[in-house]
Formats: structure tokens, C-alpha cells, sequence
């Protein structure tokens, strides 16, 4: 299966009482086949267990969930109302790290909310449903200029280390730290893409490495404790990942084994660099110190494979995510522009740029 | 299965013309099963693939591995030394890193030479066994006292991280960094192990969270990548680690991802130590950056438990180990003493103790 006619990662298909297709990212990449979802419940199942997953990819489908939602349930305006809040809080309710879900969700209630009055409430679920595709829309634009932004990072740059997977998969298409190297790509240059494989679920092996190499970008895959030894060897000279969710003061949640990285690429002197929309901005957080880490079932570590590969009963601990310190962040690359240093100020003024 | 009545890592039964029995560690924990190696041909693989692994343990197999090919082979006093040789250099190219694989091949060899013209070619058979059997004794002893040494580093230390396997499974019996956890158990202290799981092999998951639970030791798993998250988080107060192969100057060859704990600990002011015995120092390597580092299948990393988790033919990079410096090992604790600070001089002195 080919880039090039793979199915989308996600798309809405009809009208207002259409569905919406998730390519389903945990059967890849030996399987590549699309979930239609036709009630929030299925959406809801396939968000908590990483079907659809990176923190774009999340809040557009939430978007869309809440057309599914409001396609049932109400029989008036205070009925759609409530409908609507019972759709918004629920879809909340799948993973709790990336803001762009609550963020997708709040912009797609809101926007109902000033609509009140001023259209019948039979309209709205139309009027929810351009909404929706406007986020789709806005994501891949951002897509492309975070990558147009970030290839100026890496211009003296021949290997660069990502983890997890910001790509194509985990937004509109394109991707964030991906859409960097595909910009490079596109500029003539070739990257040597060191991969970790992103234990648990392993999103870097089965979808950033499948990524890459789909487009024909020169692709390395390494187990997550390798890339100590990667960057001892000189083989990169940056690292560059995708953000769930960033604090006023530029602390990151990203996928659990970022925060490693950022350590390891500070004691090596390499940059280390965050990739995400300004919807990815959370500054009602101070700090990184509050951002809700979510914690994950134990089998995703001793039973991920189809085989069971730890003792019964041991204990064990997954948080999904960690937090980078803003300190060991050396730019922030959003669609507005590139912000360095990190911090409370130098964010601000990008996000009101 | 309990610790209590589970095989031996590995035993020899019988006389001079006996075999050897491995607990194959790559069906662990679920399958608890010995394979009989009655040639060396069999052990060979068995080292390759790790069905018995662990430093000391290799060095305990090759020894009397030796004894199983001069089972055979030779007519004449001539012809014993050319089966010897042949048998010492096959063994001896079963993996590259562990330097107790030479250090008992060579022992044994050393031995045989020694008593060469002493006694009669057909009790050297029966002399080889016995010096096979005191490798192995002395491996126990060794352990223990490591196990003593050790303890003395954690009086203070209530979480402590390991990764891969120093243990019972990678010994004769009790382990090396996991015998000073058994140590502080015997004192009649708790102490909370973290065990990084080790990708790509799973020796934490599969071998030393089933060695620790077994012993009632409190054990939590977790993925390579949460060792940083788990610093932070004040969990652990101390890294403790085993060895392959320790140069002059202390720079240490262990498992892969070893280098990035020891960075990682360095960074969070955690004291990173290694135990080992003194048949894993090679004085004839000034640093650890000639130690050879052997190159593992990319299929230990893309499909190594029973489901492809990688898109086909993706580029791999798979190292087995990695070399930690010196500089960054607080004490490397030995049966005849712990060495600290750890330098060439330090390292002399306790060695010739």
C-alpha cells in the first residue's frame, strides 16, 4: 500500500448525516484499512485505544464526532443543546494529555453557541459540519507551514532523530516534525531519519518508519534505549518531535521517551527541537508541572505483541506521555514562525503574531 | 514455576562424557524448559540466539562446552591439543562482546597445556571437567560476595533501576547486580526495583521481573523509555547494573541502552554503579573504545514476538551493546571489593587485591 493510495487518515463522507472513516493506525502496517464511525461510541472506543491517535488527528476527529453526536438525540433547541454538551463532555472524556481534543471540542461548541438565535436549530448540524471541515482544512495548511518553518532548522543537518509519530497519521496529512523532513525532501535534500520505535505501542516502527519510507526518505529504525549510542556516534545532529501539549512556558507532553531524549540530546549538545500548531498551546498552564498524564494498561507493555512476554501479575508503569522542561527546548516551530528561545514571552508574542 | 524448583541456569550432568542442560531463556517466563547440549554445535547456537546469555553464564557454558568437544575428535596426545584448539576458537566465535567467553576458554585451554606431559591425554577429559566445575563454583561464590559488596552502596537507597538481566539467569546462580538486591532482601530490607523491560530482546520483562517476583522482591516493570520519567519522579535513588566487558579504565560494554541510563542518571544526580566479577576486566583494552560491539538481526527489533510490528525491509541499526565511560560510573562493585572513584589506578589495585 502506497502513500499515495493509502486512505486518509481521516475523512468525512456526506452530508451532515454522513459518517466518518478512520484509517485504522493500530493494524498498521501489515493491515491498512479503514473504521467507519457512525455513533460517537465507536469514536469514543477507537480514540482511547489509539485508532486514530496524535494530538491533531484527535482534535479533528473529535470535530467530527460532534457531528456524529448531535445526528441524534434532541427533538428541539434546548434539546440540541443538551445533546451537545452530553456529546462534547463524553468525547472529552477518551484520552485527557492532548489539548487539541478540548480545543476542537470547545471551538465546535462554541461556535453553536453563537449561532443561537440566529439560525434554526435545524441548521446547526450543517453549520457543525463546515466547522469541522474548516479544522480539517486549517490543519493541513498549518501542516505545510510548519514544515516550510522547520526546514530552516535543520539546514545544516544530516541526521535527525524523531520518536513517536508526528505525521502524516497523526494530523490532517503531512504531519508536524514530519512535515519537516518531507519540506526538506521537497527542497531537493536528503535526511538520514533515525526512528525510535516508540515503545509501548511502538508508533514510531509501525507508522513513522512506514511514513518515511513510503516517501522514499532514508529511514533508520532503532529501539528507544539506542538513541543514546546514535547520538555518541555523531549519526544526528538534532532531534525534532511533536507536542500533545505545551504550557505557557514552552514545558511539552509528548509521547513517553521524549523527555529522555531531551536530556540525552542536551548532554550530546544537540538541539532539540518541538514541532506542533499553536492549537497544541496550552496557557491557562503555567507550567508543564499540571498537564494530566495519562496512565495506560499494563498489557500494552507485557502482553503488546501477541505474545505474553512478562511474569503474570507484575507490576507496572505506563504513563503515556512525560514533560520536557521548556529549558531543553531550543526552538518551538509552529505555523506562525519559530519560537526561540522558549519561554512565557518569546511564546506569547509568536501565538498573538 | 517457582524459583524454588525451577531448572538451573545451566548444570552438567555425568561424568567426563556427561552433557550440558540450559534452561532456554528465550521461552521464558511462559516455558520453563532445559535443552541438553550433547555437542558443541548445540551450545554454539544456544549462545548465539541467548538461549543461555548473561556474561558469567557464557563464560560458565563455554567451559564446559569445552569439555563436550573433547568428547570426541582426537586419537592421540596431538590430536587431543588440535581438537582443543578447534573447539576453544569454535566456542569462542559463538559472540563477540562478553569477555568471559574467552577468559574461560582460555583458562581451560591454559589448563590442559599446563598438564600437558603431567598425566596421560585421556584423564585430561576428566581434569577439564573438574576445572569446568570450579569455574562454576566459583561463579556462585563470586556472586555472593558481589551480592555483600554491593549491599554496603544502598543503605540509603529505597528504588534502585535495573535493566536487562544480571541475575540469577546470567550466573551460576544469584546474579551480579541483582545479587546485591538479594543481598539487601536477606538484611531484611524493602527495596522497590524498576526494571527496564530492554528492548529489543526483553531480558527485563521476560528474565529478571520473573527472577525478582519469584524471590518476592517488589518489581515494576516499565518500557526503556520511562527510565528518565521515573528519575524525575524521585522513584529511584540508584542505577545498578551487570557488565559484558569493562576496559582498563572502567569504560563498560553491558547491554544496549546501559549508556543511556548512565547519561540519564548522571543528569538527575542518581549514582550509576555496575557489578561485575573480575573475570569481566580486559586490562589488555586501555578504554572501551575498542571493545568489539556486536551487530545483532534487524528481525530482533521488526518482528520479535511473533508479529511484524515494521514495514518490510526498513533500515536497522541494532547494536547488542553499547560502552558506558568510566567518567560516569560512581563504583563498579566486584567479589573482592568495590572500586571507587573508578579510574585505571583504582581499578589496578582492588583487581591485584
Amino acid at each position: 500500500m502506497s502513500i499515495a493510495n493509502r486512505p486518509e487518515t481521516l475523512r468525512w463522507e456526506g452530508s451532515a448525516a454522513g459518517r466518518l472513516y478512520l484509517l485504522d493506525q493500530t493494524l498498521l502496517p501489515a493491515v491498512c484499512e479503514e473504521l467507519c464511525c457512525a455513533d460517537i461510541e465507536t469514536l469514543w472506543e477507537a480514540i482511547r485505544s489509539l485508532r486514530v491517535r496524535g494530538a491533531p488527528a484527535i482534535g479533528i476527529a473529535a470535530a467530527y464526532g460532534v457531528c456524529l453526536g448531535v445526528q441524534c438525540g434532541w427533538q428541539n433547541e434546548a434539546g440540541f443543546f443538551s445533546r451537545l454538551n452530553e456529546v462534547v463532555d463524553y468525547l472529552a472524556s477518551s484520552r485527557p494529555t492532548a489539548v487539541n481534543l478540548f480545543w476542537a471540542l470547545e471551538r465546535m461548541r462554541n461556535l453553536a453557541l453563537r449561532l443561537r438565535g440566529q439560525c434554526g436549530v435545524e441548521q446547526l448540524p450543517e453549520r457543525l459540519l463546515v466547522e469541522a471541515r474548516a479544522i480539517h482544512d486549517e490543519d493541513r495548511a498549518t501542516c505545510h507551514a510548519i514544515g516550510r518553518w522547520g526546514a530552516t532548522l535543520l539546514e545544516s543537518v544530516d541526521g535527525v532523530l524523531t520518536h513517536c509519530n508526528a505525521g502524516g497519521l497523526a494530523t490532517a496529512e503531512y504531519g508536524t516534525a514530519l512535515a519537516v523532513f518531507y519540506t526538506c525532501q521537497d527542497q531537493g535534500r536528503r535526511l538520514q531519519v533515525y526512528v525510535d520505535e516508540t515503545r509501548p505501542l511502538l508508533q514510531g516502527a509501525r507508522l513513522t518508519a512506514w511514513e518515511l519510507s513510503q516517501r522514499g526518505i532514508s529511514t533508520t529504525l532503532i529501539c528507544d534505549s539506542m538513541a543514546a549510542q546514535v547520538m555518541k556516534e555523531g549519526r544526528v545532529q538534532a532531534v525534532l518531535v511533536g507536542a500533545d501539549r505545551i504550557a505557557a512556558n514552552g514545558d511539552t507532553a509528548n509521547k513517553i521517551g521524549t523527555y529522555s531524549l531531551a536530556v540525552l540530546a542536551r548532554a550530546h549538545g544537540i538541539p532539540f527541537y518541538v514541532a506542533a500548531p499553536v492549537n497544541t498551546f496550552d496557557l491557562t498552564l503555567a507550567s508543564g508541572d499540571s498537564i494530566p498524564i495519562e496512565q495506560r494498561a499494563a498489557s500494552e507493555i507485557t502482553a503488546g505483541f501477541g505474545r505474553i512476554t512478562a511474569p503474570p501479575g507484575i507490576d507496572v508503569y505506563n504513563p503515556a506521555f512525560d514533560v520536557t522542561p521548556g529549558t531543553l527546548i531550543r526552538a518551538i516551530v509552529t505555523e506562525r514562525g519559530v519560537i526561540a528561545p522558549v519561554g512565557a514571552d518569546t511564546i506569547r508574542t509568536v501565538l498573538n503574531s
